[in-house]
């Protein structure tokens, strides 16, 4: 069923970036879901340890995966839940190659769901989503909330240039609360806004980011989009550790 | 990432009623998601027909799950995906007990997505309105969907009785199609409509169906529902399986 949260986490010189905001993320996603807290964040920090070293990860990135843990047959949550921990360390990068996004039209994230604003395992209009820009050529899909406002991609913040500011739309239009977002939004470099896809056709710089790095956009909806090294860099340096 | 589909299938003197029906709901929600059909449908009935022998099941239920198999991190599908089949076969019949229903607050279904029309292993809404429900001393939560209309409860179809006739949300509303549901819509006594909370909070008699049986409501959000033995009677006689 899908009954747990994730987080994918990136890792520079062999250490986790940014765990303690990822931890606290995981657990609170784990408490709108009714998990209890078996484990300890210095046991999933252990982990995390553990997983970099026995895979020998200098860079790369972690996948934590917390789910309820074995049920019986039926939507009803375990009496006595023993939610099982699952850490994956992986060597390969991200690619920071430039994006060509497509509107997915098959399917909208759901605003109304706090499911929206946590890392749930339940990511199939993800999925679906990206099946249909994958078929429409393109490597990502831009998708819109139920009231078709523009939301965010399957997997990564839009960021958005326009009137000489980043934008970026809002948690409560179906905006999942990005660390790496965060981080933008703490530095004032990017700011919420409402984003109809209409403000956005006229939008000429895009860039998509998540735990995992920055991209710029290149395309969306078979329109050419701009490319601004410069914007580029500032988020990237913007996201660069100063601490582990 | 509960990236497949799965049925439930009441068995009954030691076999599976309406398997064709929900075989073919299988594939056409394998269909929906992309997942390539790996296994035939009488490869599947020949699973389930041991499932149910190899657990002596005579009256109880069957479980499919078919998933799309390994992948690697991230949302893309596998270049060869290898699906995955289960068939558990349980001996627990469902309960025919009254069922107290609470409108769920937290969580609304998206009936902008392909998911609220085909069974998938995203449940996460189902289980947090179940949770909120359970935890208001209800046995079900009353789904609406993101326009604020009634689509149904977490696993069953909603049935109102009103104006002499019996009533059902509508598959476009977010209502999933049920196999039960369909037969009580091909023998006309049941018909689809419009149902907003105000609609049916005026309501007196409503029912739960699913592939498993019917149910009375015997209270929705606090207020006592009335029993009517012989509607429900009626309701069960028109899905007694008239050949398996």
């Amino acid at each position: 069923m899908g009954d747990g949260v994730f987080e994918t986490i990136r890792v520079r010189q062999g250490r986790p970036v940014r765990l303690e905001r990822h931890l606290a993320r995981l657990q609170a996603g784990a408490a709108v879901l009714g998990i209890p807290a078996r484990f300890g964040e210095a046991e999933i920090e252990a982990g995390c340890t553990s997983a970099i070293a026995g895979n020998a990860v200098l860079d790369g990135s972690l996948r934590i995966s917390l789910s309820r843990g074995p049920a019986a047959r039926g939507l009803a949550s375990p009496v006595a839940p023993n939610p099982t921990l699952l850490i994956a360390a992986h060597k390969a990068n991200a690619t920071s190659e430039p994006v060509i996004l497509l509107t997915a039209r098959t399917t909208r994230r759901n605003e109304h769901s706090p499911l929206s604003r946590i890392k749930s395992l339940n990511y199939l209009d993800g999925i679906l989503a990206r099946r249909e820009a994958e078929a429409g050529g393109a490597d990502d899909a831009l998708m819109l909330n139920t009231a078709g406002l523009v939301a965010e991609s399957t997997a990564a913040t839009l960021i958005a240039f326009a009137e000489d500011r980043l934008w970026t739309p809002r948690i409560e239009d179906g905006a999942l609360p990005g660390i790496a977002r965060q981080v933008l939004m703490d530095t004032a470099l990017v700011a919420e806004r409402v984003i109809t896809p209409d403000w956005l056709a006229r939008v000429p710089v895009m860039f998509l980011c998540n735990s995992l790095g920055v991209r710029s956009v290149s395309a969306l909806d078979g329109r050419s989009l701009k490319e601004r090294p410069e914007l580029l860099d500032g988020l990237r340096k913007a996201l660069e550790p100063d601490r582990f």
